[in-house]
């Protein structure tokens, strides 16, 4: 008999294990399921979309509906899987056009539920003029606004990810920009000196910084949004981007028992079985082995989704892969300072318990002689006394921030300082160095732990 | 009794190791010979002086004689050691300005004496016209002849790193030029097909290639170079830049009795300690571990002589610092292309006796949809059946050349394919596509062992 896979959720995760179960076993029926209207795209991209960079939403989208079908899956938009029966093994699922319910039955059940943005219950939240930019409906949306009303003046609420990529976006269309955050510097999951770079770059592009303040809610005039109020005073803006996070959706999960951690995210083990017999998951509603902290941690990121989703749909089709977890790598730039890192920084550190050294330098990326050299910042944290690197963070001009992948390389091999001082990297003057800044930064802590 | 250091060259490997053991104890007395003016320079950079990247020659110079001697160093330029007594401890050192020679004595005697550019007994090679680019001196004598009679046309003999940089620069200043190389594909170091690609964009440049054929002599017309006879054939260029590649120089260390191995180079411990007692060399004129093919093998690079200079160095001042070996990374450019390499291409993983697969792909160093992404091609390799990386290449517009150290630290620690292709590297559209190329690569990898 045919087995039958039902996918929950369009986007990486779902579709890189439905394609993925698809390639390796062509007697599978598949059977997805999406809320929304489009399939697979990629979310990263928004930014750039809202900044101009590219003409059409549907660039975004890597595979669309009908290429999917054409692929042999048999997808369903605007369906939304409300309860599943892990006993029966079937789904309810409603096709939200028409409004009917119906159940389907599964042998494997798929959960690439992703994550929502973080909206919080403030005054005024839900006003006209009020956006978030985690779905591509919700960017559209947007894009539309900037294009046909735009805004003298705009408030980012959020100094991470998001809000530095969409403060770049609306800095480049011209637009007053405020960026308020509750930290006293923006991108928290970088250590508060390299976060202070990163709000000398968003000032030097005339950002207006609100940091260390909490917002308590939106200012409303004629209906609609005219700002936010944060720590007691008005930031005025009439077009307001939340981009406060984005928490994993496991409503359906939980209500079906799947186990969910502590993080947050579904629990998975590494070839992403949840808790609960042929029911996978993967991507932004899963939580991940943190490699160098060894604890669960949830990255709503589209690389571990498309991995999770491919070990995910290799198992289900019978092969075998097993995902082996994460580092906490990541990357953004603010208009021309590149914004990375990987590994922990030193609040993790803290917080797993290590005992580390850091160290900052202030290097370039080309030969100081050669045109068009940057500025470069790494830090480097590192267990004392083994001298393992356990993260770094970036931050430079272009050219900088793609080196974080060598630390990544480092750290996820468990590397050590001195290793990383003498390995075998790339040099001629158009690209680095003789030193690479990555390993002056592990020189100079050599030297800082010899002193130690 | 104070100890005495002679350091043999002022480039690199000597006078890294002269600044290290005089940073780590201050009361050794070190005494530096170099036989010519400069010190302490960028040769890597002499083709950007040529194409006209860099105003004055003295940029490439990162430390001069006056503040090598400044840093407590007692540097004597235009000095040549011309014999080593091991038993007595004492070189025999020539002053090239007034002609007279004197014995110093040492403790610790350190070996830089580099290499030089391979000057074949052609006829006609000693005319004026034909340049060669190894030594600063010779590339300001060249960039005044660009200059001051600048070339209509030039033949550049040598299609490796040096010759392909010289290439741009030529390119880059109007000149016609032509390319002759022994091999069939330029770029030797690299397989054959990757090679063609390189060769394509010197084609694209304009650059006249004379590709698999034998120099033969230098045409000579009014006492100077006209071009040179290959393959029985004139090609014509009033300038004849030789770039064939460079030998360790190591008659001085011979004559002395220190042992030089099959490579060319002079054997050294991973301390840097050479087979005779308290002689150490670096540089140029060692040879190398070779961590993936585990043989002996010379790289005149300058990465490397810094490295073997400090651990030299810290070595000659009592300190602990060990040389792990190189896996033969590097890098390049011809005009946008990025050229990189790290260690084995096919030929050497079958030298090296591996049973090897590879694989080649062509992707993009951002997505599709993002502007100013460009193609990106790489190319592994990997033993069969453990799938452990053993070498990676990639050819490509900006952006791409430097993920080689991606490659060259997942090399140097031995990680397999499926651990490259899960492994957490930096993602954002700016940056990467969501499977970084290398990654692609390696999933591909993955396919066609599994095929296999």
């Amino acid at each position: 008999m045919t087995r039958r896979l039902v996918v929950v959720g369009g986007d990486a995760a779902g579709m890189s294990a439905a394609a993925t179960a698809r390639r390796r076993d062509r007697s599978l029926e598949i059977v997805a399921f999406e809320r929304g209207e489009h399939t697979s795209y990629a979310a990263c991209g928004i930014p750039y979309l809202l900044a101009g960079d590219l003409d059409e939403p549907e660039h975004l989208v890597a595979r669309s509906p009908a290429e999917h079908r054409k692929r042999g899956i048999d997808l369903h938009t605007h369906h939304e899987v409300e309860a599943i029966d892990t006993t029966a093994r079937t789904v309810t699922v409603r096709d939200l056009r028409t409004g009917d319910a119906r159940t389907e039955h599964y042998d494997d059940l798929m959960l690439g539920t992703g994550s929502v943005a973080v909206r919080p219950a403030w005054p005024g939240v839900d006003a006209d003029g009020v956006h978030t930019v985690k779905t591509l409906a919700g960017a559209i949306e947007l894009q539309r606004r900037l294009t046909d009303r735009p805004p003298a003046r705009a408030v980012v609420v959020g100094g991470g990810y998001i809000g530095v990529e969409v403060a770049e976006a609306l800095v480049r269309r011209g637009i007053e920009t405020a960026l308020v955050d509750l930290a006293p510097a923006p991108m928290v999951t970088f250590d508060a000196d390299m976060g202070a770079r990163v709000a000398a770059a968003l000032a030097r592009a005339g950002v207006e910084l609100h940091l260390g303040v909490v917002v308590e809610g939106i200012v409303i005039r004629d209906g609609a949004a005219s700002g936010v109020i944060a720590g007691g005073e008005a930031v005025a803006g009439e077009l307001v981007v939340l981009g406060i996070g984005v928490r994993p959706q496991t409503a359906l999960a939980r209500a079906a028992g799947v186990a969910v951690g502590a993080t947050g995210g579904i629990v998975c083990d590494p070839r992403m079985r949840t808790s609960v017999t042929n029911v996978w998951a993967a991507g932004d509603c899963v939580e991940s082995f943190h490699r160098v902290t060894e604890h669960m941690i949830n990255v709503p990121l589209g690389t571990h989704a498309n991995k999770q989703g491919v070990v995910a749909g290799t198992n289900i089709a019978g092969g075998y892969a097993r995902f082996p977890g994460v580092i906490g790598t990541a990357i953004t730039r603010f208009m021309d300072t590149e914004i990375a890192r990987t590994g922990c920084n030193e609040r993790e550190a803290r917080d797993a318990g290590f005992d580390y050294v850091s160290v900052v330098t202030d290097t370039h990326t080309l030969p100081g002689y050669f045109p068009g050299h940057s500025p470069i910042t790494v830090k480097l944290v590192a267990e004392r006394y083994t001298a393992r690197l356990l993260g770094g963070q970036i931050i430079g001009g272009p050219g900088a921030g793609k080196r974080i992948d060598t630390l990544a390389t480092a750290i996820w091999n468990g590397m050590t300082v001195g290793d990383l001082m003498m390995s075998d990297l790339a040099y001629a003057p158009p690209f680095s160095p003789v030193w690479d800044p990555v390993q002056t930064a592990a020189r100079q802590m050599i030297g800082s732990l010899a002193r130690d």
